[in-house]
């Protein structure tokens, strides 16, 4: 069976969701963040990054959300996977926009410390990110075909993006003025997967 | 003709690498970074993120590096492309790892203000570049299965991570210490498409 090193929270539950619209029967082995078992010897055997998710699958261990989306795209629910290699294409632009801007962004709330050591440092970036974060918003609201991201057909990003979004709040975000964020949210949560991924405590 | 939005020194290169490897013809549209044309209005039509590369395909417009990568490959090297869904999943994992981590420690060095703005802030973190980059370096060297990077055939994670490890010089990080990211950039620097690049400046 599928397993997912996963954790309230976080990115990971991307791939909660994504398992959810699979259908298969799959089992969460749920990460100690607050605990900093990510951190301890037996967790960075399984991954050295110190991260979640981890997707055990048949053939070995798959980190990253961008690859494990796809992945179970590919294999367990092709309809959340475009037909056509431009479609797939703007799939893995939006997906990409989300890894290496958007949570990077998001990350300097509380992480700052990867990439500075000052306590005067994280309280700066701690401060801009309401600004990185209204911008990534702005950008995805222009992005987004409606009601999913590439349109009438929902895809493998879509989980991805609706986890990334309920950060804005809390990350000092008025989502008001972006009307197709507000309408892609309401229609991600008609859908019994991501009701599913709630109610079991992966959004808090 | 296939264009290309890039500039040298950038991760633009890898794309640059990739389209030569396609074998067909493409345009560089060379972007001025000095200059600061990537913020100017016209740029930012092309790409609001005011970033390279862009890829101009006959579909339209694509950005973020992952996404060109695995485009091309698809469209026009289907030889750098795992022919089976796990494969795929290992490359993009990489290019992920690419994107979202080593990416973002190197651009800490000169580009701190997209996420503080206090110049003591951006002092303490390219600081800590070496040492961010370093232990990316050590996480690609155990990940490398040699001689490219996942194994005996290139895939198209391999321009990418070439492009990725010739920062590592300039980001204070040591290779000695390194075999097979050595091995990897020695084999890379055998092939045409890499040698055609560093001709034309991409890499400085």
């Amino acid at each position: 069976m599928l397993r997912l090193y996963c954790a309230p929270l976080t990115v990971s539950a991307a791939s909660v969701i994504m398992l959810n619209e699979t259908g298969v029967d799959w089992e969460p082995v749920r990460v100690d963040m607050a605990a900093g078992e990510q951190r301890g010897e037996a967790y960075l055997k399984i991954n050295p990054k110190g991260r979640v998710p981890v997707l055990d699958a048949p053939e070995g261990l798959l980190t990253e959300t961008i690859a494990i989306l796809e992945y179970l795209a590919e294999t367990l629910a092709p309809a959340l996977r475009p037909a056509d290699p431009w479609g797939r294409a703007r799939m893995r632009e939006a997906m990409t926009y989300l890894a290496s801007t958007m949570h990077v962004n998001h990350a300097h709330k509380r992480r700052g410390a990867r990439w500075a050591d000052r306590p005067e440092s994280l309280a700066d970036m701690t401060a801009k990110v309401p600004r990185t974060m209204t911008a990534s918003a702005g950008y995805i609201d222009g992005l987004l075909a409606g009601p999913y991201l590439l349109g009438a057909r929902p895809s493998a990003a879509d989980p991805y993006l609706y986890t990334v979004l309920n950060w804005l709040p809390g990350d000092g975000v008025d989502v008001t003025p972006f009307p197709a964020i507000r309408a892609f949210m309401a229609e991600m949560e008609t859908r019994p997967a991501v009701a599913k991924a709630r109610a079991e405590g992966f959004f808090g």
